[in-house]
């Protein structure tokens, strides 16, 4: 019998919901925890001492009580659920291309596009440290180039490794999809538009909270 | 027989030499095609066009002539120089372990400190813009919580994902051991100290040109 999976996590979060649509698009259920970011309640005693000593969301939790085991980072965690499913291509090429563009999103995409949304939808620009507000013009080009890079890549693909879905669509779509919270226009990027329409559509899809 | 392999690196990066140490530790065969990034070498409009559309490397090439396929993302190399070899574990779990501290790595210890070490050693603090200049104490904190980590999941374990070294101790190794260059200082890091130390004792290693 499969052992149960418990996501730790802020609904606000696209890594967290990466890992939520996974689980949904496979039918697996998924346990949901959920803690408040801006007040801390990943930095407790106990959270860093049994879930997480990096503070961070989202953990997966395997298994329940002292045999519990935790997962951090997100894409990770996405990895274990789809385990052996259709949404990890089976071939050895193909499976290194998906790794490769959930490696592109964890350090060309998040870090932009992402901290901009926490940053102005979240935190609010009024709040932003000198250091934080210094970075906001060089996150917007490399999210922009990130987004263009997407972009042309789906200009010939329907989804990012081929013609079905994979976890690098899941990882891509999570931030993607609320790029405008993040003040990233959409309009120039047709491909990226109509790809969001296809995860979408997928069967099982569940949206960010 | 297995196609050839060929790296399209710059030597002076560690996300290049972790691509070649995992060879080196299988014993495998791997070409090397050197760029000098300061020279925009991986900008051209023939290496746009067919090695990379985003422009960094490292890129493993998988093949030769019409038919060559290319991987950019050094932890995606890795996996695939790796597959189904003694430095990717069988078990689910610690499958999903290692690729945890690959994306740890690209997420909370590469942007810290290969960057920093990229700006102070190659670029010159002299030459930074002032919103380079505004993220190094960010940088500076980050990479150091990173460290801090690493050091305390090492007190418990002589590799990452437990008695045996996999891709994870290699993604990390590349920067950490040169930390130094960046401004970090080991001393306060025994654990992080005796795990380089074990690395580079391993059979087949080989150092960073």
């Amino acid at each position: 019998m499969a052992e149960a999976l418990t996501l730790h996590e802020d609904p606000r979060s696209g890594n967290c919901y990466k890992i939520r649509l996974t689980a949904a698009l496979l039918g697996l259920p998924l346990e949901r925890r959920l803690y408040d970011i801006m007040k801390g309640e990943t930095r407790t005693p106990a959270f860093l001492a049994r879930v997480n000593a990096g503070g961070r969301i989202p953990v997966l939790q395997i298994g329940e009580g002292a045999g519990a085991r935790f997962l951090p980072e997100s894409n990770a965690a996405c990895w274990y659920v789809a385990h052996a499913s259709r949404l990890v291509p089976g071939d050895r090429f193909a499976e290194a291309d998906m790794l490769r563009w959930m490696f592109f999103e964890q350090y060309s995409h998040e870090p932009n596009v992402a901290t901009l949304r926490f940053w102005l939808r979240f935190v609010g620009e009024a709040n932003l440290s000198p250091e934080q507000r210094a970075q906001i013009l060089p996150k917007r080009m490399a999210g922009a180039a990130a987004l263009e890079l997407m972009d042309r890549h789906l200009a010939g693909h329907a989804f990012f490794c081929g013609d079905a879905v994979t976890l690098a669509d899941i990882a891509l779509f999570a931030y993607t999809h609320v790029a405008e919270e993040a003040g990233f226009g959409l309009g120039d990027h047709p491909h990226v538009q109509a790809w969001i329409a296809r995860v979408e559509a997928l069967a099982g899809f569940v949206p960010m909270d």
